[in-house]
């Protein structure tokens, strides 16, 4: 088939997360950067795709000179997607001109500023019937997917309560202040938005919880606090959740909290059993049934779902983690864009990344997130 | 010195707890059981002391009984203090005939039924002078006395988040409906009052989190649930706490959690520093400074306070549990009781055990959360 | 039934070991310390046994004062068994006078200093018809007890391999040059035997491994180090075994492992699963079967065999420990002494406790080690 | 730079390996697969080739054609390096025709059957002055290259013990008679050599510690043994080791522990201070000082060394497990065949791979094991 051809904007010389989704790619072999626009600087953008190989033809200074030059190059050469991984602010201007060239967009997560954008967004890629994915890459991991199976099969019985939490301490000082550039745009309001720690990790844990049970918000109550002086956004967020369902919801998420490095974790409990996962120990998933000793399953194990087992590379006990987790993004995503190249529905086990629904969604959490947060009243509906 | 003498009121045949307080009385050899009077119902009482090996004489069919020979005497053979393990509901009478008596309590948690029983007693025991303590018997463990001299002494810095957690999963089902005993009153509002699981336990977390932190909640949000069908009060309650000092607080306290035993935990995080204890493995306190890496605690190492030494019987590594924790609440009563009956003041490491203050509050916190369970209102002034 | 006397010998001011059995008797309520003699110094006997409450006249300054002084008591006054907690060299005279008396003995391990000295104790104890229980504390476990009814009714299959370990580090300097009590005796052969850290603890870990599995060694391999200099015996071991059934095993015994606390944990593995316990958490016991994933096991969880709820006190996730297990071997005990006494056998799950035989193995297994150390041959017949 | 040019030899459809060497090269985006031959039948070799996209040209039915073919093409084309991932059985021919060809080559482990071949190659490697590594994956981990730091700069002190293991459950049933291709070339002699488990994953517990302590073997006694009835070779394997410094040593090595399934561990003790590493939680090392808490270091947390942090591509709490391992090892690899194409030497931190040294001791460990097992002495000199 040949590999799939993409072009990166964002993700230069400074970017973190530019390196993770390109060695995310890179990881089976069948996905190949031929172009790119690296950054806001064009300096730095060219900087930046001379020291990954491109050829000056397709290292551009800026993403409209990017988008341009896919126009203009025939089919066979042209890119098969994009990766957008810029600061917040520029995933909407970026994502919707490419939807509206009709080129597939990967896309990291928050999705876009503001509701408006995302129901936007959503209506241009219906029209141009593009493959949209969001890299929310914690629901890559083959035990979430085996979660979600366990929860969508009835093996928990009816949900009743989740806890999910993000606890990172990074950000326990200014770090802001010192230069630091993951921290400068991520507590800037110009380039982060309405919110900085429940829009920056808050809104993986949301993702999380709504990819494994389903459920959906009925209605949230939020506190958020900025602890450290000087800091312009939220540094810490405890959310109570009421669903739809019934099931009731705590949600954490804290950037001010000391030895906790990346604690993704999440706990659902229903009338049957309950599953805890941790996304530090991604390779096991606790599973306690209402009528047996807890058990322990991992990675790979024979136990597990079709959707963990395409998930995973090796055998139980040799680990994946955080790349392999990302890369699964991208391989479903490159199996819709694969399926949308050949003219054909996907099948059953196909296309299993985060769409534009779960991208506007993460949107309206954050939203009514800083909405209740700023209210009297204790219940925000959804 | 003598061994002290105490009687035992409640904690008979059936009974769970009172076992549990006569082993951790029994452990270090310094206390005995004399006289009791073990049941509402005459019969229950007086067998359940023959199989305790009480004389006759001092086993009673009901409590007024046991005070009234007590009372008659002579101070050499009188109790030096009554144990109350009965129900909730009958905690605040036979409290305050023994308190007017003069004579020392111990009593189980949640202290009694409303505030105003509470201050009642409260007042009662300053007039009579008797030592008066409450078994929140997790406050006992070393690495909790060594976590609360951790926070004393500034080493976590200002503290900025509390998440206090207490699971179980026993609840899960209709469990009173089948002539489970424990089951049977907790579930009871005649008899346990007006909330169950947060009464119960959720008591419990906040005893941990005030003792450890010494931090006032200001106000609170919370949002009772009660899942199983039939149940008469709240088996999940959740809640949002703001501190005096602008710390923010979580407070999860369940009885529906499959999976989870006893599952009482904590984190505390300061602006230099976090604490990380779970009750189920109480041997060990996991210290995250600002500036090094995680280092663990055990229970006996070389590095802990006073306190926590004091309350310590076996070297590192020969776990100490349940019942030695509970013992320390004794041994801390014990040591008030001695210095009392000798007039004289306690030493700064005696009588470290919870007092009425502490009962109090608990039932405070317990109106507070279902008031606020109850209102509109996004938080209810504590 | 009223209480059991008892009397200790040994475990007087300074001894670590007197107290842990003394609390472990005084857990249940059902044991009485009424008479003694507590060193072998009569000054800090007597002393010792003051700061016991016992009176004057069953306080002795020797263990032979003692022993005479019971037997000039009527039965109904006499004790109903003897704990000797001495150094190891006195284990067996006074173990010997006291079964020749007639009077039942529990005495801590390693029993003697030689098969020799098992053998003749063996006979005596057969001879006058005593209840002899040695203190291999460890199996007194709960999960230990379900352990062995897994591996008896076959649930693992044909046991395959043994890892069992018991790593300290508080021996890792000379302590013993420090004036440390502990240290010295243990250190030293006139009063610990030939072997140090193997007869310490190494023992134990040869009880554990045996007791579970019930396998008899066939051969050993041993190679036993002095690591600290200026050390008379050995403080570190590691055996290779060979079982009759053809199992293989490893057997590893450290004093001198910085950072481990008391290490004791063991694996098995059989043809159709595994077992896996730690000492150090020994409220869990985790079970891998051949065609399902590992499940955890709890103490006082719904799934265990009758004779490790019978060795239970508390509720799942109210953690027990180290006294309680201690106390299930005295409760085993006791209750062989009281079919003594009422002259019936003891039925099915009563009288569960580590024998004479397990004593006198021990012994042996301390010999063939030592023996094995200091040969060339590879394997040294058990 | 451009990217590293490689060819693989084995690695075709049904390889386990074959694919976790080739996305361990892509992750970095720097190493190119050019040419191959896949597998010793011709048919699967060419199938496998063009399954990976590479041309008919560089698509090879034998390695010798592949070698053939690459001595013809200019150097600008030629590979830069050889990936060997054959069965063990090929490896000595063609990492020796590739040698003498000149070309770096990089092979799995046990690197070759006897010592006589290895050494062969030590010297063929002399003469030609390839670059050569051996693909001992799991010393790529940073925080093993962190212990061999921790070791070297002599903060564990003097070691004194070493407890290694490698433990999987996967063989214990005659998996080879059911046609898995795994089982069946690891338990056949032909292919696999002497020894099974001990030369299958022994080789990489003795290389473990080789690499992180240094130590050099004095001594050492094996007990290897074939559980599984019908199978050719060793199952299961345990050693006493003596490392010239004195040091003792314990190996376990085994294929037949259910519940285990990559279980590679290492414990280190020296005077001062101990070290615990477990391959299936790689990010956590905890290190022991004999006068601190025990404290945990994760992999990017501020407090490693420069071979560690160049070792990583992803902070704290993001997870990075076997595969990046890998990778470390191509990493390292690939700096030093860089320095050998531009005539330099590598500096410092460069060039961090397991050397054909390394892959020698290996197969004098699996010789000197097996002689080991056979022999009734207790100690083989090594």
């Amino acid at each position: 088939m040949g590999k799939l051809r993409y072009a990166m904007v964002g993700g230069g010389r400074d970017s973190f997360i530019g390196g993770v989704h390109r060695k995310a790619m890179a990881l089976d072999g069948n996905m190949e950067l031929v172009a790119g626009a690296f950054s806001s600087s064009p300096e730095k953008a060219l900087a930046s795709g001379r020291d990954l190989g491109l050829s000056d033809a397709r290292n551009h200074g800026c993403w409209q000179d990017l988008l341009d030059d896919e126009l203009r190059r025939p089919a066979a050469e042209r890119i098969d997607f994009v990766s957008i991984v810029t600061p917040n602010h520029m995933h909407y201007p970026v994502a919707r001109a490419f939807v509206d060239a009709g080129i597939n967009v990967v896309c990291d997560k928050p999705l876009v500023h503001s509701s408006e954008q995302a129901q936007d967004l959503v209506a241009a890629a219906a029209k141009s019937g593009v493959v949209f994915a969001v890299t929310y890459n914690y629901t890559g991991y083959p035990l979430v997917r085996h979660a979600r199976d366990m929860v969508s099969s009835g093996q928990l019985g009816d949900i009743r309560k989740i806890i999910v939490e993000y606890n990172q301490g990074w950000l326990s000082t200014l770090l802001e202040a010192s230069g630091n550039k993951q921290a400068d745009w991520r507590t800037d309001p110009a380039r982060s938005g309405i919110a900085g720690c429940i829009g920056d990790i808050g809104s993986h844990a949301e993702n999380l919880a709504a990819t494994i049970t389903g459920l959906e918000i009925d209605s949230l109550c939020a506190d958020l606090t900025t602890f450290v002086p000087g800091r312009q956004l939220d540094d810490d967020g405890n959310l109570l959740l009421r669903y739809r369902n019934g099931a009731r919801g705590i949600l954490i998420s804290t950037q001010i909290a000391i030895g906790c490095e990346n604690d993704l974790r999440i706990r659902i409990f229903g009338s049957q059993g309950s599953l805890t996962w941790h996304q530090e120990e991604p390779n096991r998933l606790l599973h306690a049934a209402i009528d047996a000793p807890p058990r322990l399953l991992t990675r790979a194990c024979p136990w597990l779902c079709p959707a963990a087992v395409k998930a995973t590379r090796l055998p139980t006990g040799h680990p994946e983690a955080f790349f392999e987790a990302f890369a699964n993004i991208y391989a479903g995503a490159a199996e819709a864009i694969l399926a949308r190249r050949e003219g054909r529905a996907t099948a059953a086990l196909e296309a299993d990344f985060p769409t534009l629904a779960d991208g506007a969604r993460g949107v309206r959490f954050i939203e009514k997130t800083v909405e209740s947060a700023r209210s009297a009243a204790k219940w925000t509906p959804f």
